[in-house]
């Protein structure tokens, strides 16, 4: 993680589970960013009590009120944030929100198809969108630098649920809305690394095992991966990105995912 | 082709382009099906004359009122094709419709988003699970037998725009929501597979080839394949897949698409 030093960052769904532990890791680095924008639905909620009792002790923590399938919210979100940078723009930007809702193919519906995708892959966009500027600032700010992910980066948490040619997983859980979601969010990661290549922002998804949050024991098993573990290898695997791996889909211990 | 014996074919979109051919070249064949649905949206519309013009010169043509966005819409039609078939199942749901709009990755927007993947990722699963039984149906008249789209299967048509790892037509084409969609339709397409094996009914994915449809000239460019040339090339691929291709990426000319 020595390689990783990020002047200011982002993090979705930053109130509990990966989101939370992103937090405290980056709170925690020898070298912590000057902003870590912490975003959640409910900021003021009984479940970002833990959240808002390190904003209380870290003056570098920024509570932001976000539902990452509201435009609305999103570009409010975005000023607020482009407000506290000043003239600076932003490094590092995680997607980390997300949902699942456990229905098998037999039980699935339009609404729930519709609800898990607005939330895994169309909120990742918008995000994407609304944030640019404030991303491209960051990569001009150190030009003629590789890419990274503390020059500029958008990194989505995606799922190897989200794997279509690997069958891990297929026996603990079906649950199409959520599997295509995370599919369609690697290709929309694909997408955003084409296009936003040219500037300077690297994009990556990034597969943090199965591990012991709300929804990873959603269906009433006990992942083996605890968030401490899974957040520590990812910001290792945060480090050591560069250019060429803009696009890419790896694992919290930096292994390839097949798509 | 000598191989594909369907007894009843349902084909998505069949009022012009790909959906239109293939229920042409089902009419076609030597032993032609006792049952040809042609669904689409607007039967009595000006873009379904030639569908019309073609139910009206063959009896076994029905031409179904269908929108696969609406899950009223497909269970009407579930229940109208039932009710010709009497006591016999489906032997082949082609989940052909589909739409695009063209839309670069900075215009993207929540609304084209939705309306693109509840086209062609949600409905094709609830067409699914709307005509399992009839397939299940199919599937059971023919038991012992190896699974084959002459038995029981469900095609979805995607597009080598929907394949992650592969660079094929990046330059040609960016659209997020038609990419996004289509690699979530071939995980749907690995879900129901998996899902569907034990009631017998086959399930894959095609790439029909950049053909001279709408949809294939929307963006300015003239397609190399002929919708002659794709439809023909398809219905020899399903003629050949079997048991061990239930779940796979295949295009045209039967060539492995990778995800």
């Amino acid at each position: 993680m020595a390689g990783l030093r990020v002047p200011s960052v982002l993090v979705t769904g930053a109130n509990r589970g990966i989101g939370l532990g992103l937090v405290q890791h980056f709170l925690g680095m020898p070298a912590p960013p000057q902003w870590v924008f912490a975003a959640c639905r409910s900021p003021t909620g009984q479940r970002a009590q833990e959240l808002q009792r390190l904003a209380s002790k870290h003056r570098n923590v920024v509570v932001i009120p976000l539902d990452v399938t509201d435009p609305a919210s999103i570009k409010a979100a975005a000023a607020q944030v482009g407000e506290h940078l000043g003239g600076s723009g932003l490094t590092l930007l995680i997607n980390n929100a997300g949902m699942v809702i456990l229905n098998a193919l037999e039980d699935e519906t339009l609404e729930a198809m519709t609800r898990v995708y607005t939330t895994n892959t169309i909120g990742p966009l918008l995000m994407g969108q609304a944030f640019l500027p404030l991303l491209k600032k960051a990569a001009q700010g150190s030009p003629g630098s590789a890419m990274s992910c503390s020059r500029a980066a958008i990194i989505n948490m995606s799922s190897d649920g989200g794997s279509i040619s690997s069958p891990a997983g297929w026996d603990l859980m079906h649950v199409p809305s959520y599997r295509c979601s995370k599919a369609a969010l690697n290709m929309l990661t694909k997408c955003q690394s084409l296009r936003y290549k040219e500037d300077g922002v690297l994009c990556a998804a990034l597969h943090p095992g199965w591990v012991q949050t709300d929804m990873g024991s959603s269906a009433g098993h006990t992942p083996p991966v605890t968030v401490d573990e899974s957040v520590r290898g990812m910001l290792k695997v945060l480090s050591s990105l560069s250019e060429k791996d803009t696009g890419t889909f790896l694992d919290w211990e930096g292994k390839v995912v097949p798509c």
